[in-house]
Order: structure tokens, then sequence, then C-alpha cells
């Protein structure tokens, strides 16, 4: 299944470009990439292809691709719908390797443009051309210039370079969230629009994206994942990197999945496994588009990632620092106290109605001094237990304002320390000063919590990935037993639809997943065989295929205490079997050992369609049934992310004694995590399904047991 | 407790002003509220005061407030700390009735400051000023353009009227947010900066400015609340007139809390509490500055609250909707479908790749035709379950971006339905067409998020409201049983500090609360009697105002089937008890009807410092002891309220009857926690806390118990 990143080199950078169907409409979706490649200085060749003219904006035009003397990395498709398919053609026929079709009717707009737009991709497929679109606004590469887009928002000149690489599988409103950052003073390295992505998506573009140097960051704007699997791969490749990756993912709610499902032809699939992905690769979801810029401006104003989550908190005023820790708080940062040491250090040049404390309110005060300001900035630069610093300033106008700005920059200069402002005020007001700032390279918010925010996310990003890191064992990750694989398939084969419940037992031994003591008797003498191996007390129930109710059928006897309990109950559950269904075909009877006084916990796999084997854990009984406090993750599992998942559930402290209980065994629930993650992986081609439930958690190291288990075949 | 709403008539809108401690330093604190004054043209008369000056910015200057001719409405003073009383002495002689003090050097500096600010505070009083700070930037009328303040904010020229009143404790923060609101076209009714809140306090101007006749929301930023009875009244009161309040709220978190503490004198109380009178009375909480005036700005431009939740979206791109779409749904707003007709209606101009669902997506085509758009925007405005609508524009720009914003504002003024716009895209881009939006009165945003989450706030208020004014029973809310208040404090005064588990009981009777069948038994012949009386099965327990747990001590026997079990164990607690503490008082023996059956939830009570009786609920168990699922609300409790409650915890479906469970006697609830809220309200002067714990619920019909309670007096 894994593939290699595709090189997509010459598709955003280009060494030439041919547009079809330019035109002299310079202001036209096929006038304006060949304006913006001449306004903004692309270095490369450029041929319009339009047999009507033979000039266009000073360069020679051709008839067609198969005319142009040289070779063509990219090819622009802005003709009509019908067009394509000839053109592509001759691109084909010209060696081209790349296009990009901003051509729209095709799958958008109804039957005749979905058959249309399967030819197309079956002649890229075949001609071994890379395609992107149709129906997208296209891509650019800004250190290059290779504009081979034609949305206004092009027109800002110059465009701002920078280290953001940004995907988006919408044409208008991704690069409405482009012009909303560019004039913001966010720069990029690409954009790239997707549409509707018979071939290129937006996940290749992202693989490579990470992979550019002058890149540090990827952003996207997301509907559907086309490969859940790819994503895994990209995301974990973003980690170790240190590139974080943020993505506005839509289509959360009903609604939204609705109006999604009506936009494009690309489902969204289940936010629930996305989310939970996102969690477990540490992607960076971003709540909205203003989000998703305001985290990708700090990344590019700061010279290296949070160490740590200590964040350092200076205000000019109480209440900012106020609004600054709640919002730290709720990311789950630490604002450590700064000890003695430094607060004597910084109480030297506050006033007395100020605070030392850790936020520090250095006061309106204390900017006339430039020299005070900077006494305290590099105090809390030097604390070894602050990782990073938002510095909230509120109406400091005019020169200590400037000062203020400058000194900032200053640090900002001489600190790996990232360090960000708030400055909430008016442009007309603050102009001057704000602008020190930006000139100087320090973003800055107008709002303490989004600066705060921002920050806390880069924070929490840095920490996790420091944590996954050093806790990713991926030599562990996804190992199983030598020959597990063959004798499961065996078993699988032999199985129905469904297996039984000894059926399914056996297949977890397979992976030594610890099961209940357990046996299938098929006559009265192999019963009391089997229950005096065991031991008493015990559990019976009926082995049949076609009994999946074992209690409504009367197949269930528990808490049997001797021998003669377990001949009647032997017969009983046989009799009952066969009263409830005389068809059902019978095993015999299952004879189990009562597992008492474990907790009940619940393990569950799903064949996500975009993500594959997918686990879930949660508490049994009201927690799942009502507070439905069940938590996912992407099979494979390492152990860390076993452990994150079980502390994730709302009942934790259920599990890790909470009020006189006993602490369970939870190491030993992780270790089934990991190799039920791991089995399905190995399985996932065989296995729709699977539900542990429940897993009876024993105390501290006792151990866990399967005591029921369903298992669907693919 | 009750006291009139504080006439700040002539605080806030004085016809006169005088400045003591003016200064022809125009540029400082003591010189800038002269030049505000005159800058911004305020009609009444001016007095500077400083025996430096015989005049001052072309104005006759005085030694001091008593050689003014005139009456004085308000002063501000601008003086050093120590020459406040002094300067109020003469306020006083002069029949001042308001003053505002800007000095600093009080409670905020230490010890000495704190006795000054006493001194101020009993001079006030006596005098019968009215005193706004100390330490306070003042306040400002901006309609009267009286400029009570000393800001840099206020430099800004004109300053914008509006119908937002706005105050707020923090005074650099607080006139920061008022820069960036006015900047970003807010405007204001008025701003208060209250500082150390000797006198007059957020809630007293904010209550004043609910009442004024342009103010159609009052905004404010809160660090601690004084009286929390005052801020229902005035909650209360917005809801009644259709004002919302909106407040940001700080210090949630601990180090926030810590934060704040040190930098006002105020305590930040139990954010619980305070977050859940909010939700109780619809106090809009914003998350952040920004928050608080994007909901603010959308209440300026519309011309009265949404009828309902039902939003229209119509978009220039899918992306936009669906973004849209998923934070309507986090908003719990309706997205309603539009029926064949409006469809039909709809589809006749938007091409087949758009959506006539809602969110509509008119596509960038349909803006080609500005009367295509009319259409759609017509078709929307007219649908019944629209009650609001939120128009998303990507990349248009130009002429056609230009006739889009005209119809917009052309609408806006042919509907009452409130609309707004989010235009993701840079000033530079868009410019002049998001002007047509502003200078046509129609706010817009820059994130499709934000302009949901504000029209969403405003529509969700508007819900609660009608809600509110329809279910508000107010002859039923506090009422209680005649004479039970006189019956409750003989109780009271002959229980020690914590009432028996029967003295409990006896005291819930009084108020109609129903509780467990019972009496004590002093004798074994008593006890027949009564256990005859009230039937098997029973429960006994030791009464013993010395013995607080009672199984602990031995003092418990449930399930009791007969007469002779029953005698059994009513020596046996006997005996347990005296073994347990010899010198115990005994009571007797509580005998009590076994309740089987019931689910079993809390019902408590604290004595909030601010806000006074608090009714907590939640369900028994794990629900509680794992997941803190409890709800809170400030009594007196409507039976609305008391049903939103029960339905706000998560566990709420166990009530319901979920999983085959049985329906349990939902309205019996609401009727204890009406009841305990009003009879707590009653005695709040005696009754610290309470627990009932558990309270049992049997199903529908079958009403509820009190099963064990604990009173404690105060």
């Amino acid at each position: 299944m894994e593939r290699a990143v595709r090189d997509l080199k010459y598709f955003l950078s280009p060494r030439s470009i041919a547009i079809v169907g330019a035109s002299e409409n310079f202001t036209s979706i096929s006038g304006k990439p060949l304006r913006f490649l001449k306004e903004h200085g692309y270095k490369g060749k450029i041929y319009p292809i339009n047999p009507k003219y033979e000039e266009l904006g000073g360069l020679p035009c051709y008839k067609s691709v198969l005319d142009v003397p040289g070779p063509i990395d990219l090819v622009l498709l802005a003709v009509n719908y019908k067009l394509v398919l000839p053109v592509l053609k001759q691109c084909a026929k010209k060696g081209v390797k790349f296009a990009s079709v901003f051509s729209s009717g095709f799958a958008e707009s109804g039957e005749e443009g979905k058959v249309m737009q399967q030819q197309i991709a079956d002649l890229a497929k075949e001609a071994g051309i890379a395609l992107c679109g149709p129906n997208c606004q296209g891509s650019v590469s800004l250190k290059d210039a290779a504009i081979g887009g034609f949305s206004a928002a092009l027109e800002i000149r110059p465009l701002r370079v920078g280290p953001i690489g940004y995907v988006t599988q919408s044409g208008a409103l991704g690069y409405s969230i482009f012009n909303l950052a560019q004039e913001g003073g966010l720069g990029f390295s690409f954009i790239a629009s997707t549409g509707n992505e018979v071939d290129l998506h937006t996940l290749d573009f992202m693989e490579y994206m990470l992979e550019d140097e002058d890149t540090r960051m990827v952003i996207a704007y997301l509907e559907g994942i086309k490969d859940g699997r790819q994503f895994v791969r990209l995301a974990e490749r973003g980690l170790a990197l240190g590139k974080p990756i943020v993505a506005l993912k839509v289509g959360r709610s009903e609604v939204g999945q609705k109006a999604a499902s009506s936009h494009t032809a690309s489902l969204t699939g289940s936010d629930a496994v996305c989310d939970a992905f996102f969690r477990q690769k540490a992607v960076i979801r971003a709540n909205d588009i203003e989000d998703m810029i305001d985290i990708a401006a700090l990344m590019q104003s700061i010279p290296a990632l949070p160490e740590g989550k200590g964040l350092g908190i200076i205000t000019t005023s109480g209440g900012g620092g106020i609004v600054a820790a709640d919002a730290a708080a709720d990311l789950g940062l630490d604002v450590p106290e700064l000890g003695p040491e430094t607060t004597a250090k910084i109480e030297e040049v506050i006033p007395a109605y100020g605070s030392a404390l850790n936020p520090v309110d250095v006061t309106a005060q204390v900017i006339n001094k430039a020299e005070d300001f900077w006494h305290v900035l590099d105090a809390m630069v030097a604390h070894p237990k602050i990782h990073a610093l938002v510095i909230i300033v509120t109406m400091i106008s005019g020169e200590s304002g400037r000062q203020m700005g400058e000194s900032i920059v200053k640090m900002s200069r001489m600190t790996k320390k990232p360090l960000t402002v708030a400055w909430p005020a008016g442009d007309k007001l603050m102009g001057d000063n704000l602008k020190v700032l930006s000139d100087g390279g320090v973003h800055y918010y107008k709002s303490p919590v989004r600066a705060i925010i921002a920050m806390g996310r880069l924070m929490n990003y840095a920490t996790f990935r420091k944590g996954y890191l050093a806790g990713r064992d991926t030599a562990a990750v996804g190992s199983t037993p030598d020959g597990a694989r063959e004798k499961a398939l065996a078993l699988l084969d032999e199985a129905d639809s469904s297996l039984t419940e000894s059926q399914g037992k056996r297949l977890f031994a397979l992976y030594d997943i610890p099961v209940t003591q357990e046996d299938v008797a098929r006559s009265e003498e192999d019963a009391i065989a089997i229950a005096t191996r065991i031991g008493y007390p015990l559990a019976l129930k009926i082995d049949s295929p076609d009994i999946q109710h074992k209690t409504e059928a009367g197949g269930l006897k528990l808490n049997i205490g001797n021998q003669d309990e377990m001949i009647a109950a032997y017969r009983e559950v046989l009799a009952n079997a066969k009263a409830y269904d005389t068809k059902a075909r019978v095993n015999g009877v299952l004879i189990q050992e009562m597992v008492t006084g474990g907790t009940e916990v619940i393990v569950g796999m799903n064949n996500d369609p975009q993500f594959g084997p997918t686990i879930m854990f949660g508490l049994g009984g009201i927690f799942v049934e009502i507070l439905k406090d069940v938590v996912l993750r992407i099979a494979p599992l390492s152990r860390d992310e076993a452990m994150t998942m079980i502390k994730e559930i709302k009942g934790f402290k259920v599990l890790a004694g909470a009020r006189g209980r006993a602490k369970t065994d939870i190491d030993a629930i992780a270790d089934v995590l990991v190799k039920v993650g791991a089995m399905t992986v190995e399985l996932g081609d065989r296995i729709a399904e699977l539900d542990i439930n429940p897993l009876l958690v024993l105390p501290e190291g006792q151990g866990v047991r399967v005591a029921d288990a369903l298992v669907v075949k693919k």
C-alpha cells in the first residue's frame, strides 16, 4: 500500500509554462495567468497557446502545444470543458508531465460531466500526466513567481514569499484565505488549489510541500480525505521533520456534511475518526480561517518551535494578564512561578501596584523608562522554566509605545525562545508602533486570547512531538507473533460471516491477547474433563454459529459451582438452544472460567473507509451506553498512544482507582490495545469489525481477560 | 435587600464639569480632560481648578471648587493621592453629587493607601457624593461629548456614538477594547471605567445604562462581582427590555484568579456559580475581547433581535457554506431546509453546480448578474423559517462585488430580519466593496465563523428570552407555604449547628418537600407502633446530633422485614451507638420506610458569597463522584429553570429512561428544586448549606423521596 511521495517539483516550480486558451482579455480567467506571470516576474519560459493569435502580450502565440519549440513542464488548461480531452491528448503526444485544468463543467455539473471527467482521468493515467483539477483555481510557487492560477487574490503585488505551504480543496474560499493572510503579512512558499481531484489531491501536495526546504509549516483547507493512510504517513513525516501541519477540516456537523457532499464529490468521512487521527499525530486542527492564519503567522515569525509549555506573560495592565492566564489554562499550558531571584529582579523596576508574579504586570508606568521594560523582558527570557513569551500591551501609544516595540524586536533577535505580542488597539491610534513590530518581524495580535491560542497550540505541538519522538518504538508497533496470520486465515476461512465466541477467542489467543480459559465440550464426558481442568466456578454458553443472542436463547448459565450443577446446566443449555431454534447448528457447549471482580471495558475495531482499522476504547455500562465515553485511534498503535487513549476517557478515574476502588491493570489494557491494533492491521483485509465486550480488567498486576467477543469477517 | 437603580444621569451626562488639578500640559493625565472636552465639543460648563493658573485653555481657572460661581454636577480629581481627601471635603461643602477620582496610590499600593481609601469612602458616603474610583480612568457620555476621562483612546476624532453601553473594571485594557471597537466602527452611548470601586461599581453603571433609551446593549469587562443579587436583578431587567448583556468575565482559571487578586481588591468568586448564573439569565459570556466587540457590532447594525434560531446561509463558494454550517451546528442553530417552492425559485438563477439547499451556494457565477443575486436574497429573506441571514462572499472583487454589497445594503433596509456578511479578504483588494457595506450600516466579518458566532449568540439569546418571558411564572417563584418560616425558625433554633436527619426532614416537610415516611421511636413500644403504621420493609437509623456517620457507628439497619427483626435491630442500633460514643446524646431510633427501585439524585444548596443561595443538582454515584456531572443555578428557581437544570446534566438519559430503563418522575424532581430554591431564599440568613443525598426518584407519576439529608445552620 505504501506509495512514494509524488515529485511535484516541476508542477509547482515549472521551468516552462504553456497556457492553452490564453486570451487577450487580461482580466478573464484565460487571460490572467499570462499577465500574472509577467507582472510577478516569472523567469521561466511562457508559451501562450491559441490559434486565434500570432502573438500575445509580446510573446509568440502557438496554435497547439505540439507547435511549441522546446519542452513544457506545465500546461494550464483554460479552455471550454469540451476541449480538455483533445488538448490533453496533444499534451500526451508532446510528453508533458504536468497539467492543471481550470475548466469547469465536469463532475460538479452532472452526469455528462462525470463521464467526461472519467475520460480525462483515464487519459492522464495512461499518458503519465500528473493532473490537477479539473475545476481548480491553480497553483503558485511564490518564490519562483510561477503563477499557475487566475484568482483575483494574485492581483496583489508583490506577493509575499514565506515559509508556509498551503493546499486548498476549495478554490474561491481557499484563495480568500490566501488573500486575507497575505495582506496580514503571511508569506507562502506555495499554494495549490486541487478542484475535483481526479488525480493529484490535497495530500499529494501536502506531502511534497513538507519536504521542501523553504517550507516550515503546511496548512490545508480540507473537505474530504482521499487516502487516510497517506495522511498518517505524511503526519508522521511532519512530526519527524518538526514541521507542524494545520488543517481546517470542515464538514464536522450533519448540515456541514450535507453541504459538503452537494459541493464536491469527496466524501467527508467520519469526523470522529478524523479528529482522533489529528490528536494521535498532532495535526493541529484549526477552528476557523483566522485561527489557521494566526498559527501560521506565528510560525513564520519565530526562530524555532518552543522547547516546552512553560509560558511567560508580561502585561502593561492587570486585566490583560488575567485574560491571557485564563486562555493559557484552557490550553493546559504552564504559567510557572518565577521564584525569588527573578521576582526580586523584576520588583526592582516595577511599582508596588504591579505584580512580579507570572503574569508579570509591569503597569503603564514602567514603560516610561525603556530600560526598565528591557530589564523585565530580559529576566523573563532568561528564566529556564519559560519556553515562550506573550507580551500584552494596552493603550501604550506614542514614543513609549515605539520604544516598547523596539525592545521587543531587539529581544526577538537575541533569543531562540518564541515571543509574540497582543496589542489590542486600533491602527489609527497605534499605527507606527505596530509597524515597528511588523517591520521587525514580530507578529502581533489584536487580542490576548488569539495570541495565547496561537502560541499555546505550537507549545502543545512541540511538547507532544518530543514525547512522540521519544516514545515511538517503531519496532514494537505493528509487530505480531510469527505465523499468526496463516493460522488466523485458516480460522477465518472455516468460520461463518461472524465468528462464534469460541472462534473469536481462539483468534485473539493467536495474537497473545489474554482470553478466559475455556474449551468447547461436545459430550458430558468432555464437559467434566474440561471443567475439572479449569476449576469452578464456571460459565456455560451454547456454541453455535446460528445463535448470536445467547441470553435470549437460554444458552447462558453463570456461576456454576460444582459438577452436578455443571451437568444440569450442560443439559439445559443444549435443550434451550434446541427449543429456541431447531435448525441451529450446535458445535457444543463452551465451558469457561468465571472471572470475578473485574471492571468491564470495551475494545472495538472498525475498518474505516478512509483510515482503515480504527481502534475504539471505552468503559462498559453507562459510560458507553449513556455518555458515549469512547475514544478512537488509528491502528497500529504505539504503547504511548494506547496509554494516551486510556487516559483520555472521562471515566478514567474508575480504572485508576478513584474513591477507594482498587487500581486496575491499566498496563494490561494498553497491551491489548496495541495487540488488537497490530492484529487488525495484519488482518485488515479480512476483518470488517470486532468488538470485545467486555474485556474484564483485574486489579493491578493481575491482567485482563477477553470475556466475550464478536468478530465480523470482511 | 432590594436597592433602587442609582441615578447616574448627571454623573455620565453632567451639565457642568470641574477638573481639579487641571494642567497646562495638555498631554498629561491632568491636562487631557480639558482638551478632550473642548476638542469633542462638550456643550456644558467646564471649570478648570488649579491655584497655579488664572486661566487655562481660554477658560477662567479657579483656586478650588468652592470658588466656582455656579453648581457643579461632576468633579474630576486628577491630583496627587494625598490631596484627594481635602478636595472631596470641599466638594461636600459645595454640594457636589458626583466625583470621579483618577488618582492612584490607594488600595492597589499597599497598607497606607488602603487606610486612605477607606477615609475617602467614608467621607463620600457621609456627604452623599456618588464616587467613582479611585484609580479609575473615568467615564464618557459620547452623545453629550462629556469626556470625563484621560485615556489616549479618546484622542480619536470624532468618537463614534452608538447604542452600546460599556463598563470596564480594567482601565487600560478597558480603553484598549474601546479603541479597537471604535476604530472597527462600533458606536457607544457610554463608557465607564470603575477603578477600585469604593462606591459606584460596575453593576451600578450597567443597571443605569440598561435604562437609557439610546442604549440597546450593555457590554462589560468584569474581574469581580460586587453584588450577585444586583446582577440577577439587572439581568432580569435586561431580559424584560430585550437589551442583551455581554460580559467578558475573567479569572476563570486558577492562574487567572491569582492574577486577578493581585490586581484588584475584588474577589473573583466562584466561576462555576457565575457561569451558571449567566446561563440562567442569558448573560452572553464573551470568550475574548474580539468576541465581545463582534456581538456588539452586530447588535448595532440590526433593526431588531432575531425572531428565532432559523439561520439562512448564502455563499458564493461551497467551502464558505460548509464552514458556516459547522459553526451553526456548534451553536445549536437550525439551518432549515427551504422546501420545494423556495428551492425551485432559487434554482431558476443558479448554475447546476451550485446548491439550492440551505446553505445556498450561488457560486461565483451568479454574481455576474446582480438581479440574480437579489432574487436569491429575496427568496431567503421571505422564507418564514429563516429568522436571520449570513452571507458569505469569497473573492468577489471589483464591480460585481460592489453590486453585491449594494444589494445586501438595500435588503437590510427592507427587512426586520437581521443579516450580516462574512467577506474573508484583505482590505487592499476589496477596499471599496467593503466600504459599501460599512457605509450602508451592514456589519461584516473577515471570517464566516465569527459572523455565525455573533449572529448565533443573538439568535440563542432571543430564543431563550421568548421562552423565559413566557415561562417565568413570577408568582410561583419563591412562594412558600404560609407560616413555614416561623415553624422552620423554631426547628432551627432547637437544633445544633447541623440538623439531625430527622430534623432535616421535618424542615423539608414544612416546605412540602416529600420525605420518607418516618418517626423517631423513643421506646420499643413506640417502635412497634410506628413500624405498624408505616409498614414493612423498614430502615432503622440512630437519631443523635452527635453521630454524623451512622454507618461507621453501626447505627444503620436496612431492609427490616418484620417485627422480630425490627426489635432486634432497634436494640442493636442503640447498643452500637452507645459503644461508638458513650457521650453521644441519643434522641431515639428513626424508623423509616424503605424506598426501593428509586434512582439516586443529589440536590444541594450553598450560600454563595456573591449570589446567595445556589442550588446544585446531579445524579448520584459515579456521575457525581467520577464525572462531577452537576449543574448549578441561583435561587429562587422557576419551574422552567429547574427543568433546564435537570436536562443539562450529562446523565439526563438515565432519568429519561434510556435503554429500557423506566422513565423517572422528572416533574417531581423539578418540583423539589423549585421548593428547595424558595425555601433557601426564605431561610438564606439561617442556612449555610444543605445536601439531599440521595433524593430517590421513583418511576414517572410516583414522585420522589428525600431519603437522607444534611442541613448546616449559618
